[in-house]
Order: C-alpha cells, then sequence, then structure tokens
C-alpha cells in the first residue's frame, strides 16, 4: 500500500499519523513545498508578539516523521497529479500511488495590490518575517478585522506597534459571530486599537513611508501613513492542482469520508468544502477542522471506515482578554432566537459576564450558538454536541448543570438562553 | 387554586417561584421553620470563611416573596399533614391545599454521640456558629472528608485554624468520585491540611480541650486534642412529616413530574429519592438537582407539565484551588473505561493539568465521567448531556470542539479518554 500526502499542514501530519496509526505497513510519503514539518498556524500571532518562538510551534518535527517511519519531503512543491496513472509529480520524481491525500490549505487573497512592506500572515516565515519587520516600526495598519486581523493586531499592540485596522464590513469578526454580537465584542474591547469599520481599502501605496487608502459607504477618503501593512482578508483554497476534482475551481469537494469524486483520491483541510448542518456546501477554514478531517481521511486512505458529521464550525478566539466562541451558521435570525447576559457564578459571588445567543428551527431542533465571556469557548463546546446530535433547546435545558458557588451557577446562562428561544414553541 | 410548600429551601422557594410564573393567580404559601428565607446552603463554607457575609447568600429575600404575592411564614413548623382531607397543620392554623409541595430537606447525621463544640454544617446559623467559634480557636477536627467536610476545612485553613480531617473510608471525596481519582485529588491538595482515611471516630469528649478519638482498621487508636469539632458525615432525609409516602421511611419517593405516591402531592430536593440512569433509585443530595426539581415541581402544582431526565448528578466543587467534578454513577470500572491526564491549552502553550475519566457500557453508550482540573465542571456538563441523551462515545467524539492556541487544544482531553474507553469495543 503507497499512500501519497501533498502538503504536510495540520491536516496532511495528521492524515499521515492516522494512516499510520491504522497500518503499520503502509509506505507513506508526504510533500511539503515550504522548508518546515507541521507546525499550528493559529499560534503565529504568538510568534509575532514574541510569547513563542518560531521552533516551538512546530508540533510534528522531522524527527516524529521518522520514527513513525514516515517520509518527509520538504521543500518539494508536487506539479501535476495524473488522476488515471495514479502518479504524482515533482521536480525529483514521478510517485506512484494507492491512495492519494490532497492536503494544499489556501493562499491569502488581497482585495488590493500589496506594495512595499505588506504582508500576509500563513506561514510560519511570514510571522517571522513581520515580527522582525515591527522591531523597527512604530505604526501598522491591518487590513481586515476578522479572527486572524485582529489576532495580529492585537499582537502588535502588545509589542507597542500603533496599529490601525481597516475592514471593509459595518463591524468586526462578522465571519464568525452575528452583527449584534459582535457589538457586544467591540464593546467589551473598548479603545485598545483603532478600528475604521465601512472602509474599501483602494490602494496600498509603497515609499519611505506607507499609505493606506481606503473610503467608506459615502464616498469618503482617509489615508494613513503608516511602516508596514498587514492584509488580513480572507483565504482562497489552493484546489488548482486537483483540477476537476472542484466543481468550480474554488475549492475541492469532499463527502463525510473526506473522498473526492476519483475512487482513492481524498482531500482535508483548507482546500476542501464540505456541507454544514444546513446542507450548504462551505469552505473549511478551521485547523480544528482539518484535524479532524485528517483523522477521517488518514484512516481510511489506509482501508478504515471512519466518516465525519456535517461541519459545526466551533470556533474561537480569546483578543484583548475577551473570549468569543460560536458553532453553527451565522445570521439566523429567522429562527428561534434565545439571548442572555448572564455571569459565570451565582450572584452572591460576583463573577464575570457571559453573554449567549442561541438559535433553533420551529420545532427547537439547536442549530447554533454563540458566547463572549470566559468560559466561552466550553459552552459552545457543549451546544456543539447539541447541534451535531440533532438536539432540542428542551433536551439541552433537561441536562443537568454541576453547580458550586466558587465554580458555576445553579442555572447557567446557556440555560435561560435556551429557555428564551423557547418561549416562542410554548 | 391554594398551594402550601412546606420548606422554604432551594428546592421550595424555586418551586414557588415557577408556580408563580405558571399561574399568576393562584395562592401560594409557604411555611419555613427557620427564620431565613431561602439562601445557599453551597455557600456557607464561604460565611465561615469570611469571603461572604452571612446576608449575603440571601437569594430570595422577603421582599421578593411579598413582590411575587407568595405568603411566606418564617418560623413555622409544619407538624401534620392530612393527605385524606388535604390540610397541613401549623402552630397557628390548618391550611386547606389543592396542591402540597414538600421540601423539608434533610439533616446532618453524626456517627457518634456529638458532645460539647461540636457542630454541624446545615443552616446559616450553624455557619455563624462555626465562624464565631473560629475567631477564637487555633485548632479544630472535621469528621468526614466528604464535599463538605473539605469545603469547610479550607475555610477554615483559610482563617489560619489548624485542621485534622478524619475520614472512616479509605479516601476523600468517595461519594463524588471513584477513588483513583480521589487518589490524583489528594496528590494534587498537598499538604494543605492533615487528613487521617480509614479512621472511624469512636468519641468526642467534651472539655477545656476537646478530644476527638479514633480507631483504624488495624485497631490502633488516635485521640486528637482539639478547640472544637465539625462533623460533616452526611445527611439524612427529612421524610418524617410524609409518613408513608416513604417505601422505607428514609426518603421520599417521587417520579419525573415530583409527584409522590399521593394525587396532588409533590416532593422535592434533599427528602426525595429519584431514580438515575441506571434505574436505580438515590437519595438526592444536590443543590442544583433540588432546583431542577423545583422548577418541575412548581409548573405541575398549578397544572403545568413538565418532567424530569434520571438523576445524573452533575457535581462539582473546588477545595484547595483544585477544581474536581464528575457526572453519573460511580464505582463502574466493570463497564468500558477511558481515562486520559492532558492539558488544558495545546503542548507549545503550556496550560494545566486537567484529568478525564469515562465510562460507557458495552455498546459504547456514555454512563459517567469524573475530571480534575481548571475547566472540570464544564467538560463534565458536556458529558452530562451525552449521559442524558444516551450518545455513545463516537458521538461524543464526533462533535467538533473549538480550537485556539490561548483557550483551548485542538483534540480536548475528554475526546482522548473516549478514543481510549472504545478502544475496547473496536
Amino acid at each position: 500500500m503507497n499512500l501519497v500526502i501533498v502538503g504536510c499542514g495540520a491536516a496532511g501530519a495528521t492524515a499521515a499519523q492516522f494512516a499510520r496509526k491504522n497500518d503499520r505497513k503502509a509506505e507513506i510519503k508526504i510533500f511539503e513545498k515550504g522548508k518546515y514539518p507541521e507546525y499550528s498556524k493559529c499560534a503565529l500571532p504568538l510568534v509575532i508578539s514574541g510569547e513563542l518562538s518560531p521552533e516551538s510551534v512546530i508540533e510534528f518535527d522531522e524527527e516524529w516523521f521518522e520514527k513513525s517511519n514516515i517520509e518527509l519531503h520538504l521543500n518539494t512543491e508536487v506539479s501535476s497529479i495524473d488522476f488515471d496513472r495514479r502518479v504524482v509529480t515533482t521536480p525529483d520524481s514521478e510517485e506512484k500511488y494507492d491512495s492519494l491525500i490532497i492536503a494544499t490549505g489556501a493562499s491569502p487573497f488581497s482585495p488590493v495590490k500589496p506594495g512595499g512592506r505588506t504582508y500576509f500572515l500563513r506561514s510560519l516565515d511570514d510571522a517571522v518575517a513581520i515580527r522582525k519587520e515591527a522591531e523597527r516600526s512604530r505604526k501598522a495598519v491591518v487590513v481586515g478585522a476578522g479572527l486572524i486581523g485582529l489576532e495580529v493586531a492585537e499582537a502588535l499592540v502588545k509589542i507597542g506597534i500603533d496599529v490601525t485596522v481597516l475592514e471593509f464590513m459595518p463591524d468586526l469578526l462578522l465571519t464568525m459571530v452575528d452583527r449584534d454580537v459582535a457589538r457586544i465584542v467591540r464593546e467589551r474591547i473598548g479603545n485598545d486599537v483603532e478600528m475604521l469599520f465601512g472602509h474599501r481599502v483602494t490602494e496600498i501605496k509603497e515609499g519611505e513611508r506607507m499609505e493606506v487608502a481606503a473610503v467608506d459607504g459615502e464616498g469618503r477618503e482617509v489615508t494613513i501613513k503608516c511602516d508596514f501593512v498587514i492584509v488580513a482578508a480572507g483565504n482562497r483554497a489552493n484546489a488548482g492542482i486537483a483540477g476537476n476534482l472542484s466543481s468550480d475551481g474554488r475549492a475541492i469537494d469532499v463527502n463525510e469520508r473526506c473522498e473526492t469524486s476519483v475512487e482513492n483520491v481524498y482531500a482535508v483541510g483548507d482546500c476542501t468544502r464540505y456541507r454544514d448542518i444546513l446542507g450548504n456546501d462551505i469552505q473549511v477554514g478551521l485547523g480544528s477542522v482539518a484535524v479532524r478531517q485528517g483523522i477521517v481521511a488518514g484512516t481510511n486512505a489506509v482501508g478504515g471506515n471512519r466518516t465525519m458529521p456535517p461541519l459545526v464550525n466551533a470556533r474561537t478566539t480569546k483578543i484583548f482578554g475577551i473570549e468569543i466562541a460560536a458553532a453553527g451558521p451565522l445570521n439566523m435570525e429567522h429562527m428561534l432566537t434565545g439571548k442572555f447576559n448572564g455571569s459565570t457564578l451565582p450572584e452572591y459571588m460576583g463573577g464575570e459576564e457571559i453573554f449567549i445567543k442561541v438559535h433553533a428551527d420551529k420545532k427547537g431542533r439547536i442549530l447554533g450558538a454563540q458566547a463572549v465571556g470566559p468560559g466561552a469557548a466550553q459552552r459552545i463546546d457543549r451546544f456543539s454536541l447539541a447541534i451535531n446530535t440533532g438536539l432540542t433547546l428542551e433536551q439541552f435545558m433537561d441536562a443537568e448543570t454541576s453547580y458550586a458557588p466558587v465554580v458555576a451557577p445553579v442555572i447557567d446562562a446557556s440555560y435561560i438562553a435556551c429557555e428564551i428561544a423557547g418561549r416562542r414553541i410554548r
């Protein structure tokens, strides 16, 4: 059994790991165009802030691959795949495969031509370069107030850089949470960083000092001078090599076994598209999903049988001290909705604010939840389980939660949000 | 509609609250033998340590009852109930009812005659008295290393009292967690408090200095001198007034609607016994369950229809800085078992240790879980939901969890514990 894996990010490396776990004899080869083995992309903002060293974020190092008897080829870009002959072509060789896993990731997208000292944050080298640039700079513009944009903005603020964030959308994190939830996050962040919303960047001008020009919804122009620019405006799947495995050229379509339309060819991670709980095909973009796909594809590629449920996209971040988490699709205001701002502890203990929003369909089946405050991620993980298994608001509320004055209130904010959402049923 | 409630603890007061929510016109009366309206019994150790004032733990005060148009009679003990005539007798009156809710709680039990300066911790007055005694003392013996015993021991240590805990069982918290989990807790607590296990208390001697005598499994005697003693050896349900509503005189049997064997008579909280997920009838002993029963009984007593699932007993505490939580029955080593000691964060972030143990039946259906470490309670709440809705290890593992380096690892310790437990199925 020959397994070839293209790309050694979280998805590819995890696939290799699980292929090895399930087949001790398979010949496994990974080809990675970059110079590092698998590292945590989500940790890159902490490399910029200096909280982590570049080396420390490597999770599967070369020694691990050697010990696991997996052939790792770094600096080796696969140039083409022949699905009929089952052959992968690299600059050095033609590799015959029985099973193939495509894990080519995604690349950053820029709304305008990125000139001069403009950076993206996708690779470890990017993080190191930004860190170096920041050490000799005082002012940066970050284009994009999504998860990566804000995590980078925070990292830069931590090391003393004056940051302005420009965002095209009317608020922050709008691919992660609904607008009303975004507003809560923004209010809690306060003035730690300057953010301009509804501003479309029109030009990034090179020069001794750089200039970022943007225009708001009413056509007013602003120009911000800075030492360097970070563009964090989203990613595009690297689906090119997969040819017609993609229905529209934008991402590789996979099913619950991470299979593509070609037999024995799997795809995992940011280069793929998979269905969500509403039945919509959506771009995969979370490291956690990439790892879960890696587990599934790695197991199946060597003859196992593992599936994954539709995407819930359980997601979290912590920016400027605020923990935010969400699961399920956005903008479901036409569904049953419950919102509640409670406390992490009983009233007499004080505690900290925890905001919960939940959505359910007309029958009360939970479809999504969003949370802001300490413990947001754990609460969302509980909702994720409920969504995944089709539980109703009532079943969620019926389940006991543990209580002690110094740990948790008798009735959690999650429960009350569900009760509010359920009022429209009863 | 006349509703009479006997007892104004968490269960009784919550029943009153939900009866009022569901019926704005019902005449609701509560009779409470003590002098306070509803307060948090679980917060009493914090009154001993001085972290909370006695007044602050009152959750439903007299004003709340007045506003809610609920007649509250303090210092009024119900002496008998005539189920045929539907009449409750108090020293002042005979009260006719259409629906009755019994919420008489439980009373502390002592394995030996409690002499001299021996205290129990059940009421707010108990906490105030212990606080006062502690202020003039240096040494205390706590009998019982269960949840209340240890919370009291910690409270006393915090205010500078030298404490020895004597426990009959071979380890601490053995009604909350399994013995292997208890050992982990004990090791993490370290030497903050002296604890002697396997010691049966034989006598509590009064005197200028008190003496507690105990004997270990091999008959060796120890005598510990101290200024005062706290007995925290468990509670017995106050089921006497309910007469033959109890099958064995020990607790009042209730069903999923909190109904007793007599029509229109409900019982809630520590005076009751209800079935758990294995079908065993067990004593109710958690404030959180009492509140949930209060919601159910209060709703049903005025004509509503609410039920509760079998007991999972989701429970938590935090002692000496260690968060501990569990759900489901104990001692299920004959079932599928998975244990894992992981971290609250990805490896490169460090994080803190989180231990998870999970039990499932032969088909993989999750029956119980125990956890030690930060976030233990939230993780147990997720397991509680899984237990309650009959989910399998695989369904639990399939559900996404949210990941960010500063918040949570890609794969949580809970997942790995489930994977280990599931190996015996696959």
